[in-house]
């Protein structure tokens, strides 16, 4: 039945909503989409519903073609299989958790390993059983610290995830490559501009990973690739190679110098500069300087330990790849009361003198890649006011290790060794894992292989956000006066207005609207009829362009001379047709834009 | 794609499992349907969540056929709303609770009323805008004491609800009816037998309101109705009209006995029968006797009242009908601490002297209607081992009001004076409420009529157990070996088993039924196929019987002879039919079973 505009449940606003922050987010509230119940929880509408509706169901499709096979979990978990993988704890406050009351612990699940895991336990114990993928579309719960960016980021959303299960890693290499080509098919039909990038698997533990990424400059999630096209990698996901060693033998011996007001990394280099000239007269710069970075890392379980990052003085350590190294736990500042816990660490002039396990601090002492066996740096003498020159990594000072944690910047060398990396900004769409074992081992999923023998099984992990997707496509498909669908996955196919004032004065323009209305259904097409009376013209098309349906049939005053006006929502682009074609038209137009890409 | 056997994500089971009570239920477990996730919460699995997106589809069909618009509206919900209309407290022990990061709470909400007003006060302003109904399709929460009879009262669950917005009474009638009606359609379709009884509003408030219960022997609520069809009702909504007014100019003034050791009503008829002959002649029996029956309601802001109720002693106070009347305070027994507080009670030997708001308990005293003003009975007289003979009712004693709490039995008469009350038990299915205009009220929902004045909407509520539906079919539909689906929620049209050992030696067998399988899908079945290797006849033959397709297709041995068996899984009947005829006449099956009713 079309959706008529006389008494859908639809009210478009004029004004931007005061709790939207993001373009596409205000159209859907605006166009009577969705609207906030509470921070980072929505309540779909009539229309939004139909959007996530269209793309539950190519999300389905596609799972279904590569015989993933769909079930339901429950959203309100006990706590015991959580407790089981250790992600009770590890969660932090990002899940919510209740009590029932029996003060039983449940939580609201955010991703459903433990329940698909124990599920396949339960039922299967033979390698014959597998492989086996199984998915469910369904309410998520994570308690994010700042919801925002409406959809994109809520608090319940809803998520398609997918599990793999195989006896052996071939085995699971073959489930994630269709798992993978499934994804290429579902955010192709979902009509946006995407790229497939390295990830980082977080807190889920397990090796290779990939993310699909909406390309929009308002995503929240940063990443890199090269010209060539052959490497891409979420900005966490870089492995910066390890910088290979360099000479340091004409290198004089490390000797500190007096740097008195030079806290900083500026007025380092001013002072260097200023007192300090180099034997090849080049100029000091940030880039010849050690920087080390204190931070407090907080484990899952409340402890707290001090972590110092020895970077390139011309970097930042950029907060989202250093959580994303030391996840689960979490990063903090290193404060005034830390300083005063650690009396050998001189502030604004801390150095590998003292930094590492097994020195003076006992303070665990991590260094950026780039920085060479060999290669000689000004750093913090580890007293007020002194630095030391020519502290050559390797002869000098050692760290306890490397770490992934210094900006990635534009123009920085790709690490495939194939050109240099260009960033951009995405929205994570889509995400798959090869988890392993780590999930099977912790709740004991094993099955007999061919020798009889119990083996543990191999997983994947998959997801897509489901409404994040239509998030992601309003913000991707939208002018200055509203939201423009792709045909795949537009609440209707056609939005006829009948510009008539009223059914007694203009009643010819409504009798032919009702009747192309009621043509476009019988062939098939999902309709939004504007049959209201007394609505002015101007406020009609205001609407139809504000809620975005592909294509608009107006039946107004040329009806008279037999013709209605065909408008393409995302071009403006409006020819007249004969009435007694029109069906026929949109029809084509119709079919024409489900096959292609929008 | 046809659910293949040797790759579908099921298991079933030969032996009960330990936490399932009813067959049905039983039943869906070992058919591998569902699966328990933690008390009153489960998974669907394959086939279960088939079930179930055929009864919603149905649902949905029939909510769109009369104008209702779906939306869904989040699950978890804040709690100011229902501060708002008082069932943040009201609801007590019954929902869950919890709290974000930031120490807010947050409901599982259990009935969506509040948001479903709020969601029409924020959208609409005009009479002009109604009637409306809107519903949503949605996991729902209610954390129930003793969550059992696994789905039938889960503490997650699937129901539709609905909610009718009108300016005028006649309006929501209008809404009501139209709902009913779609309720008769639904229950139609889904294949069970169904009553449609009054029903009281409880918690929710309102008026009007009606249940559609599904006849079982298993079900929890008690029905009764009148063997003329002109009356229905739930047990707890019986309202048993006020006895008639009796002449008591005959009967002597009241005068107390000395009844020694008679604390029950059994003892006191004994008592009275060896000690205190009556003057008609006639043996005394418990329906002489008035019973003052003490309870404590809790309300729901922790008040404890003490409430006396006054029943013939043949009867015992019905603990469900007390709560419907009593709600939202709960009921608890009146303890030994009770009586310490409340001297003037003699256990044992209550009686109307000390009971009432103005008597010297000052507690509130509540009368069964059946009890006439002018009848005249024995009760306690307020001192130990004494009762009072020839109280009159209305000359000797009066109580605070009526209450109707007394238990309704079969034979009694029926309330519209129409022949007598039978009793069944029944699980609710549906239940459709005139809320009438108290959430409107609390919510502030109103709108502009036709002169302009600012009126409060009234609103009906509707509601359809979804997940409850499936476990009340297979409880309606089973047999000693499993289940019998009705063929218009059946997760399968059609289950084909192929008999063959293996593809090696029985090649022609399961050649034969992969053609049948693709014929019946080409047909646009639906399709189960046993193509398991290794599995003997007889397991593929019970694992058929337990799943409980409507139609069962057997390839095997008589293959030979160019025929197959086709099987009825509910009556049971076999017939062998030529191979190249068999989807024709399965398809016949299909359709005419699609069409009549289960």
């Amino acid at each position: 039945m079309a959706m008529r505009m006389s008494s859908l449940f639809l009210r478009t606003l004029r004004e931007d909503p005061a709790d939207a922050e993001l373009p596409g987010h205000r159209l859907l509230v605006r166009a009577g989409y969705v609207r906030r119940a509470a921070p980072g929880i929505y309540t779909w509408l009539p229309l939004g519903l139909k959007v996530l509706r269209r793309v539950e169901a190519i999300v389905r499709e596609e799972m279904d073609a590569i015989g993933a096979q769909e079930l339901t979990f429950p959203a309100l978990l006990p706590r015991e299989p959580y407790e089981a993988t250790g992600r009770w704890t590890e969660y932090g406050d990002n899940i919510f958790r209740l009590q029932d009351r029996k003060k039983s612990d449940y939580l609201l699940g955010p991703t459903h390993e433990e329940m698909f895991t124990l599920a396949v336990k339960d039922m299967y114990s033979s390698y014959k059983d597998l492989p086996l993928s199984i998915y469910q579309i369904q309410n998520k719960y994570r308690d994010e610290a700042r919801p925002r960016a409406g959809l994109l980021r809520g608090r319940e959303f809803i998520m398609k995830d997918s599990y793999s299960f195989d006896v052996s890693d071939e085995g699971l290499q073959a489930s994630y490559d269709a798992h993978r080509e499934a994804y290429v098919r579902i955010f192709d039909r979902l009509g946006f501009e995407y790229v497939i990038v390295a990830a980082m698997s977080g807190a889920m533990g397990g090796s290779a990973s990939e993310e699909f990424l909406a390309v929009s400059a308002i995503g929240e999630d940063t990443f890199v690739r090269n010209d060539a096209g052959t490497y891409a990698a979420n900005v966490e996901a870089v492995v910066v190679p390890q910088a290979a060693p360099v000479d340091a033998s004409g290198v004089p011996a490390a000797h500190v110098e007096d740097t008195p007001d030079t806290p900083t990394i500026e007025t380092l280099v001013a002072s260097l500069n200023a007192n300090h000239a180099r034997s090849d007269g080049r100029e000091w710069t940030a880039a010849d300087t050690l920087k080390n970075v204190l931070v407090v890392l907080v484990h899952p379980d409340g402890t707290r330990e001090p972590l110092a990052i020895g970077v390139p003085g011309d970097r930042e350590v950029d907060a989202k790849r250093l959580e994303a190294q030391v996840s689960p736990a979490e990063v903090e500042a290193f404060e005034a009361k830390d300083f005063a816990a650690n009396p050998s660490l001189a502030k604004g002039y801390i150095g590998p003198g003292v930094l590492g396990e097994t020195r003076e601090s006992k303070i665990r002492y991590l260094l950026d890649p780039s920085i060479a066996e060999g290669s000689a740096w000004v750093t913090g003498a580890d007293e007020e006011g002194k630095h030391v020159l020519d502290l050559v990594h390797g002869r000098d000072f050692a760290a306890d290790g490397t770490i992934q944690a210094a900006e990635v910047r534009e123009g920085d060398p790709s690490p495939d060794g194939n050109g240099v990396l260009h960033t951009a900004r995405g929205i994570e769409m889509g995400h798959i894992f090869q988890l392993g074992r780590k999930f099977a081992e912790a709740l004991d999923l094993k099955v007999l292989d061919e020798n009889g023998k119990l083996v543990t099984v191999t997983m994947g992990s998959y997801g897509v956000g489901v409404s994040r997707a239509v998030a992601a496509i309003a913000e991707g498909n939208l002018d200055e006066v509203g939201l423009c669908w792709p045909r795949n996955v537009a609440p209707a196919d056609v939005h006829v207005v009948a510009t008539g004032k009223n059914r007694e004065r203009d009643g010819s323009v409504f009798d032919k609207a009702d009747e192309l209305t009621a043509a476009f259904e019988a062939a098939g097409l999902e309709v939004i009829y504007d049959d209201r009376e007394k609505v002015s013209p101007g406020v009609k098309f205001k609407d139809s362009e504000l809620i975005g349906i592909p294509t608009i049939v107006v039946v107004g005053k040329s009806l008279e001379n037999g013709v209605v006006e065909i408008k393409d929502r995302r071009s403006g682009e409006r020819r007249e047709v004969a009435v007694d074609v029109a069906v026929d038209e949109v029809l084509a137009e119709v079919r024409q834009g489900r096959g292609a890409k929008a």
